[in-house]
């Protein structure tokens, strides 16, 4: 495994919240958190990467996460450069290091990493130079960690800083699912005081992912006395390869509607990643209504993504 | 309907110029014609919109369009967004109401949207947040407001600003042009002494589109005297759909040559929205000549967006 | 053939080397030369091309060489407008000629432009209007002139000034290649001690390029002595046009490896446009092994781009 963190103790890489020090985490919350508030400072941290190039080099598309990342770095006066290495000299077989190396030689000293691979950003930041730095933008199912970081601030905003005292639940398809794997790391650094995980046994992980969690498929039973819902996103592909029967019975077992979510503590919040399948994971309802924050995670991922171009570039 | 102008008479969208007030109207053209003429502007007016992002945000691809909001966006000094919406996670099932909030949600206020939908657009204006402002570029067979606008100024900076006088052919397939639509917007506020309308009878509207206009279909009896000629394109696919007969048909009755273009008064102007089919709807001769104003208009589209961009933005 | 050089001996356009004077070759690689080493120039160029809008109009795809020119046109402060001819109205019948007409109208002043068509920058260099400025970013097989300008500054890095006393071997698929064509050209204009020119008979031009050239077909042969060994990208499909046999056997005869190198001069060097084809016109070991300066290249092409930009524009 690359190390992320040098020798010094400095942030090189963003590749995995598995195993960052609490430390870090909190510091990439805190200047997360700086940087919405700081109504005035638009302007001003325009300066702050000014003549840098960053690079979002996605081997698997994503206009969303590619999109968040971009209005961070322009935000903090970036060039930014969209290398979309699906259509690119990839596919004339040149290799994922190749790529890196030669965007590399061209002046580029930050990365933005997306790839269908797990590990293919570890692999990266291997071979990368000295003064470069990578962010996985999630890799495979192993790791988001930018998405992680926006959930545990949007769940701090909401409940404060002490994480012992909430029961969180996770809902859906945590087996294909780097979102999860960078939820469960950052609410465990956190010290989340309970963790359940709910889901048809057929979307949940049979590793050591959900050590430590409280694991059941009754969802109504898991949603009880919950401080936050964090449900995952249904891929449709689950249905071919049969891990799922149909849409319509997976949204009758494992979708949120609003009365389910009386369930939970009376200021229960909602979280979801995005894209939303309106109707299937959770209703519309509840994805727009009073307890959801799936648009403040939204406004979240631009502030944590300029917490941590600033944090790696400066 | 979504209102586009707010209860203290300020533009907050532009979603179309029906109904859009004449006062309004010769604002946007008097502030577009001012950028074009400062030719020392161009640096100082980078300052105009530094720190604001404008996403364009196209559900149906076009690359002139958006490149010529690009432009302008940069000429004023915005950060640039382009979302592909038709290769996007609006894919993944994911509505073209929450790509908006979404984007909303990562702070951009300004969308310039384009949609294959008839009202696309005013559904998103619909939805949109208070300090969004949404700038049609295109939605069905609705409008183009912003090519509506650069026509008229195009038009004004040829004939004057006295439209009272003049008579305007417009010739091609009304029916499906969002082109159309604006453009008849446009003229009637400003006054436009005879429209006359001409095309095949299968290519012109059925409902009240054409309401005061002059139609017919004999080409060259319409262009007697006619000071301009809004030429319209033809898409291929109306052959296909059994709306035309065949290209060469349609060149031999409604093609604008040299020799045709003598019947309109001798200092008539030639307007087309491109891209030209040339030999179709217009001869080389004529798309190139000196009553051409093709390139004009091109260059008239940049100013206009800019135009737009500072006085929904600013 | 198109001027890119006016009467009064300013470079207007770069469209090819061959015939571009030994004084302005080496100007550009000068000033390459200067970029490459002001550690400190970075901000500062910033304003060179601030306010001014450079597009890259590919015709062909490439996401390698308009990256490099997308860098180096930021680095000078330019907006950058990013135009994919091969998926935009172009495809509905729009020429190539009318693409620039309207690009230029919009205010682009400065165009990188990637052609399949041999001589297809030179016809839009021939109707560009005055304040334009053209750059040819490979057209066809005819001319890749900044690839040439940057092939030259890596190897007056490396071997000093004076190319009378360097023998240059050139190895692979000269006949379809414009990067050979361009380095032949600046390798002549620096006055190249003796260029040898290697690879199957199928591979190698039956016109004039070669005219001067030591050529033959037994690679260890050919690479006696020689100073730098530039190896030319092998196009897979050369194997379905039956031009080679299979890439196995272009490895066996053609392909550099360690062993071969042995057989040049003890500090030769190793140049190759990439992307590389590992394992079959170079082994891991030599691409990536001392004597490569492959990386270099590409660092040398911003550089270049930028000092090509900065001529032309200001």
């Amino acid at each position: 495994m690359t190390q992320q963190i040098d020798s010094d103790g400095r942030l090189r890489h963003l590749l995995t919240l598995d195993g960052l020090p609490r430390q870090t985490l909190c510091h990439l919350l805190d200047r997360a958190g700086q940087i919405r508030d700081a109504a005035m400072g638009r302007i001003n941290r325009r300066q702050v990467l000014a003549g840098s190039s960053v690079c979002t080099l996605f081997f698997e598309p994503s206009t969303r996460t590619r999109s968040s990342f971009q209005v961070a770095a322009q935000r903090l006066g970036a060039d930014v450069l969209n290398f979309d290495a699906s259509t690119s000299s990839t596919r004339k077989g040149e290799t994922a290091r190749d790529t890196l190396k030669n965007l590399e030689a061209m002046g580029v000293r930050c990365f933005i990493v997306r790839h269908s691979d797990n590990g293919a950003v570890h692999d990266l930041a291997a071979v990368a130079g000295e003064g470069t730095t990578l962010i996985n933008a999630g890799d495979g199912r192993s790791a988001h960690p930018t998405q992680g970081l926006l959930d545990a601030l949007t769940l701090r905003q909401a409940k404060g800083a002490d994480f012992s005292c909430l029961k969180i639940l996770m809902v859906g398809d945590v087996r294909h699912s780097r979102v999860a794997r960078s939820d469960l790391h950052a609410l465990r650094t956190l010290g989340a005081g309970e963790i359940r995980v709910c889901g048809p046994a057929s979307l949940l992980p049979e590793d050591d992912t959900l050590a430590g969690c409280v694991v059941g498929d009754d969802f109504e039973q898991m949603l009880q006395g919950v401080d936050a819902v964090m449900m995952l996103r249904l891929q449709r592909e689950r249905m071919e390869e049969g891990l799922i029967s149909s849409l319509e019975d997976y949204h009758r077992d494992y979708g949120l509607t609003a009365e389910r979510l009386r369930l939970a503590a009376r200021d229960a919040v909602v979280l979801h990643p995005g894209p939303v399948n309106r109707g299937v994971e959770i209703t519309d309802e509840v994805a727009d209504g009073p307890q959801s924050l799936i648009l403040r995670q939204v406004s979240n991922g631009v502030a944590i993504r300029m917490a941590v171009l600033e944090t790696l570039m400066t």
